[in-house]
This record gives C-alpha cells, sequence and structure tokens, in this order.
C-alpha cells in the first residue's frame, strides 16, 4: 500500500496568543504568535489557518452586557417556553431572522447571517464570570476571515487560508461538531457535479462541504476540550481548493430550499 | 508560540486496497494492505483507521438488484412525489422507520438505525454501470466496525480504533460532510459536561461529537474526490478518547428529542 504523502493533512495545534482583548488587532496577534512559533515553521503557500469565532468576536468587541438588555414581551413570552434568561433571549431575537424551534432548554434561531443555531450562536462560555457578559457572532465573518488572511499573508508573502470555526449542534444527531461560519481563502464548498468516478459513472450529489470538513477536525483542538487554544493550522489541503472563495455563506442553503422551517 | 506536537493530528490517506468484492474479508484485506504499506509505518497503538462505508458494505454483500425490486403503491406514490426510480424509493421504504420529508428531487428517511439521511444512504454511485445494483448501508456498522477492528488488532497486537464513514447532507447547509455511521474502540461522543474552561467556569452544551468531527476531515481522502481511495489513518487523537465504545449509535439523537420530524 502506497500512502499518498503529497495528501497527508495534518493539524496543528498552536498555543500561546494572549487572551484577546476587544480592540485588539487579530492579525498583528496571529502574526506575532506565528512569527514567534518554534515548531510549525515559517507559514507556507496552501497553509489553512483555522481561528475559534471566539476570538474574533471578542477582537471586534461583540460583548453585550446582559445587565442592559431590556427584554421585550416577545422576549420574555420565549423565555417562559424554553426556560432561558430573558435578557439572552432579548439578544436571539435580535441577531436572528426567524426562530425556528422552542422546546423547554431549547432555542433554535436562524441567525441574521442564515446559520441555524442554537441561541443564535451567543456565546456565555469562556467569558470570565460574574460580568454577565454574552458574545455575538463577528458582524460579517467571511470579512473578518479575509481581513485576516490580508493581515497575515501582508506579513508572510505567502498564500494562505483562513477559516473561522465554531461548534453547532445538529438536528438528528448527540453532540456539536465544528462549522465553518468564515472563510477566505480557501473555496467553502467544492462543487463535483458532472465529474465521473471511477467507473465513469456521472457524479450526482457531489457538493463537498470542504470548510466544514476542516473546522469539524479543527474545532477538537479549538474546542473547550482544547484548554483554549484559539488557533490551528492545516497543512496538506489540496492546492485546487485554495483559491478565491464565495465564503462560508455559500454553505447556507438558501431559504427556499429550507424543508425544516 | 509552542504548538502541542503531542496533539498534532495527521490524516494519511491509504491507496492500494484491491476492488472489494461480496464476500471478501476486509479485516484480512486491511490487515494486508496495511502489512505491506511502506510508508506509514506499522501500526501503533492509538491510530484510528478510518474505512469508507461503501467497502463495508461491499464486503457485506449489501447489493440489490433493482430489477429484482417490486415497488409498493406506497413507493410508486412517494417515487411520483420526488421523481425517483419507484425502485429506489422500494427500497428507501424498507430500509427506514419514517419519511421525514418529500420534496421534487428531495427524500429524506429515518434509517432504521436511527439516521435521518436522503435516500436512507442508499447508494449507487461507484457501482459499475448497467448492472442496475442499489447498495444499502451495513446491517450493524457498530458490529461491523467492531470486527473489523478485532480483525486487524489480532494482526498487530495494537489497541487501535476503527470509525466507518459516510457522507451525508445537512438541513441547512449546502454539500455533504462526513458523518461516522460505525464506531470501535473510541468515544464516539465525549460528554464535558460538568467539567470547568479556563476561567473555572462550569461547561454546559459541551458533548463533543468526536467520531464525526474525525469522519467529515477523513471523508475528504475517502469520497468520490479521492478516486476512490477507501480508507485513511488518523494519528494524534488523544488517548483519552480511545476507549470502549458506545459506538456510532450513541450518536443518535432520542426520537423523543427530535424537534424536526
Amino acid at each position: 500500500m502506497n500512502p499518498d504523502r503529497s495528501s497527508a493533512l495534518s493539524f496543528l495545534p498552536l498555543a500561546g496568543l494572549p487572551e484577546v482583548q476587544p480592540g485588539d488587532d487579530l492579525a498583528t496577534l496571529l502574526a506575532a504568535a506565528i512569527a514567534g512559533n518554534e515548531g510549525v515553521g515559517a507559514l507556507a503557500d496552501g497553509d489553512v489557518l483555522v481561528v475559534a469565532q471566539k476570538i474574533v468576536s471578542k477582537s471586534e468587541n461583540r460583548f453585550v452586557n446582559l445587565t442592559a438588555v431590556e427584554p421585550s414581551g416577545e422576549a420574555n413570552a420565549l423565555a417562559a417556553r424554553c426556560g432561558k434568561d430573558p435578557r439572552l433571549v432579548e439578544l436571539v431575537l435580535r441577531e436572528s431572522t426567524e426562530i425556528v424551534r422552542v422546546a423547554p432548554g431549547v432555542l433554535i434561531a436562524r441567525h441574521r447571517l442564515g446559520f441555524v443555531v442554537a441561541n443564535a450562536a451567543i456565546d456565555q462560555s469562556n467569558v470570565p464570570d460574574g460580568d454577565q457578559r454574552a458574545l455575538l457572532l463577528p458582524v460579517d465573518p467571511d470579512r473578518s476571515a479575509q481581513a485576516l488572511l490580508e493581515g497575515v499573508r501582508a506579513r508572510f508573502s505567502v498564500e494562505i487560508a483562513v477559516l473561522i470555526a465554531d461548534s453547532f449542534g445538529r438536528p438528528w444527531r448527540q453532540g456539536v461538531c465544528g462549522v465553518c461560519i468564515g472563510c477566505a481563502g480557501l473555496e467553502s464548498l467544492v462543487d463535483l457535479r458532472g465529474g465521473v468516478d471511477r467507473h465513469g459513472r456521472v457524479l450526482k450529489v457531489t457538493q463537498l462541504a470542504i470548510a466544514d470538513q476542516l473546522c469539524a477536525t479543527a474545532s477538537m483542538m479549538l474546542g473547550e476540550a482544547a484548554e483554549g487554544r484559539p488557533m490551528a493550522l492545516v497543512r496538506g489541503v489540496p492546492r485546487r481548493f485554495l483559491s478565491t472563495s464565495r465564503g462560508a455563506r455559500a454553505l447556507v442553503r438558501p431559504l427556499a430550499e429550507d424543508l425544516f422551517r
């Protein structure tokens, strides 16, 4: 058996980034961390940098002080149905275009970015206790990814991709899994339709969510299980997938095709 | 920045397995392929072998000749609604416990194993044209994974895990992504609830679908985009995740918790 080394994939967790603060220039922090890295070596063309959503949101100061949130009547009614903090529910309503499901302990919304996710992906974990802050998604994660790509590329003169990863639940499967919410420099969705398989048969359903597939594994390193490591480097992604990107927005199924509203 | 090499993850695609035929002893074929491998080296404790569902199904002769399938009235009615081959629809009905959604070009079913998936995960691709065969999921993928684990372990005397990967669509995201349908030797679902984050805050929603996260990336190597490579080796999975496993069945959300029937 001859493993194709050229297509081996490596995920390297990168520790050591300082705690990100609102207003930090994240590209500068990432570049400094990478430059100071003795283990991974310099960035190379084709490297894919996966960054946790939390540090992007923190750098963009997407914190909201819950004590300053006044729940609407709708928020209070929803909170009563799902048993969540009415102030959090108010933020979910502000962040989303549609409430998809409500049940005790469950509030699933369609985020204005199109993601269908619990609590509109608003995050209260990993924020120091007591200050009652919630953390929203970046305003435009694809734009954030593009800015990080350009900031890092400007310092290393390499063609890389940047993915912003979060962890979402799934309607029919237990546990969370990493997904891509922001993407630059990598084709998030690869369309193989019209290609042929090894038997010459035309491929049918073959759009591959490459960016999600990479973020799923990277999230093992970025997640709460990973002691807060906020970034990982992926090496060996097929170069044909690195290109100008339609962004993570291309991963959102159009509303008209949603059979589960 | 000091990357934690000890937690780096590597995915090695493994080519060279012969075309699997019904009745083949897959564990013997895998072991022979691994033994003949010059690039990866011998299997080591903690290695995770990811195998494509197709070759497991083929070895278990889960082929059905469509020309021998007589569609029921229900199948014909469903076929008219979704525009699919009534014989395929008949197989979907036989394989599933519930039809979840029907639309032009779409037939989503709850497979008897609990997976909610298009066409009950029945596969017509990558089967030579003309013979009108469909390929069903293995009868018990967790048992299949356990048998492969034991067969490979018996030959290499190492503690490994075996995952069987398929690619499913998602209701709100474009493109397919790899998921785990069979699992042995790895805790498919890791429950971190009750743990604390780096701020000492108690973790809430923190069940991690580890097996899905690994299969998502591995499927980039196993899928139709990968010229039919049927297996991949994952190195560096945290040893705490390797254990006796509840199997991929632990990843199925209980029916009573399904908000999207």
